[in-house]
């Protein structure tokens, strides 16, 4: 069983988490077992499961990481700019260059949805921490007025859904450029913002 | 080498298609080698190496017809309504009852993106057809004068990106009855045809 938050060395864990990405995106995440992961960590068995009971909670740590920076880089640009309008466009702009950053993790979580229960289960952590902070977001924007008053969360998940859809055509089908893929999710959300049916 | 199509016979090449999508319901696409499929029909090796050369040109079948059902079901639709933004709305509806019909085919659809780069382009056939289907059918409102004048691929990519979400929710996660589904799926897109933002 892994060891309680506090007695657990956050350098090391990190030194595991960064292995295993490692690994995954050398060989995938299906390929990897974890005894590679602790090898490549150089620390003994032990050490490994003071930290996670298997692979699929490294994922999980991984893809937990993953959304934290996607929602702290739209909360430090909310520091700077105050126009709801603009922000809900240019977050998507961020929101996918996290992404392109990220490259490999991205590729991962396009890769390995559907593939079983416990998978299914982490992406499912990953999306709705994603998911509830873009309803949060929206809400806000109906509390002040800039928005319509519009059922919030089918329009979160649309946000993810594009922004993932694009994310397979640029990185497994390898269709679109990282530019096209931004291009592509801005003119989506101008779209959505101001509406497909002209006003009469 | 398969026959040319002229050649084959159309109820045989169902008749393999049928006992294909039953295997893969029972027992999971990738569980299934052909020659499974070949004894559940009851026909002769070289029968079916007539009509298919492997077990992905199954899959491409039956994402065809399915593809083909899709559009029909809309179409039929367009000739009963003619108002372009009830019609936006409402063939989101028919689409999802379409995969609602087809629920095992849709979690085959739902499990296997990112498993190979041969699934991968089966999958995307099926998706380019209705991408192509929904990016037309925006163009034209566009060119009836009742919709603004937006670029419609990133739109129709995001009709299929936002049903797949939520297929994805109901029939993997099982996370959402079908009926919540189809209320999400219908909800984003009035929001999408309606408008985000305030008008000021």
């Amino acid at each position: 069983m892994p060891l309680p938050e506090l007695k657990q060395n956050k350098e090391k864990r990190q030194k595991l988490l960064d292995c295993a990405l490692e690994l995954f995106v050398e060989q995938g995440y299906f390929n990897t077992p974890v005894r590679q992961i602790i090898a490549k960590s150089g620390f003994g068995t032990g050490t490994f499961y003071n930290y996670f009971t298997n692979k699929e909670e490294i994922l999980k740590a991984l893809l937990e990481q993953f959304a934290n920076e996607i929602i702290s880089s739209v909360k430090d640009y909310y520091t700077v700019e105050k126009d709801l309008a603009k922000r809900f466009i240019e977050t998507k702009r961020l929101n996918m260059e996290v992404f392109i950053r990220n490259r490999k993790l991205t590729e991962i979580y396009c890769r390995v949805a559907g593939a079983s229960e416990v998978i299914d289960a982490t992406l499912k952590q990953f999306e709705d921490k994603l998911i509830e902070f873009f309803r949060k977001n929206i809400e806000y924007g109906i509390k002040k007025g800039a928005f319509n008053d519009v059922p919030a969360t089918p329009v979160a998940y649309g946000i993810l859904a594009i922004e993932k859809q694009l994310l397979y055509k640029w990185i497994v089908l390898k269709d679109i450029t990282a530019e096209e893929m931004i291009e592509m999710v801005i003119s989506y959300h101008e779209t959505l913002a101001k509406g497909l049916l002209k006003k009469h």
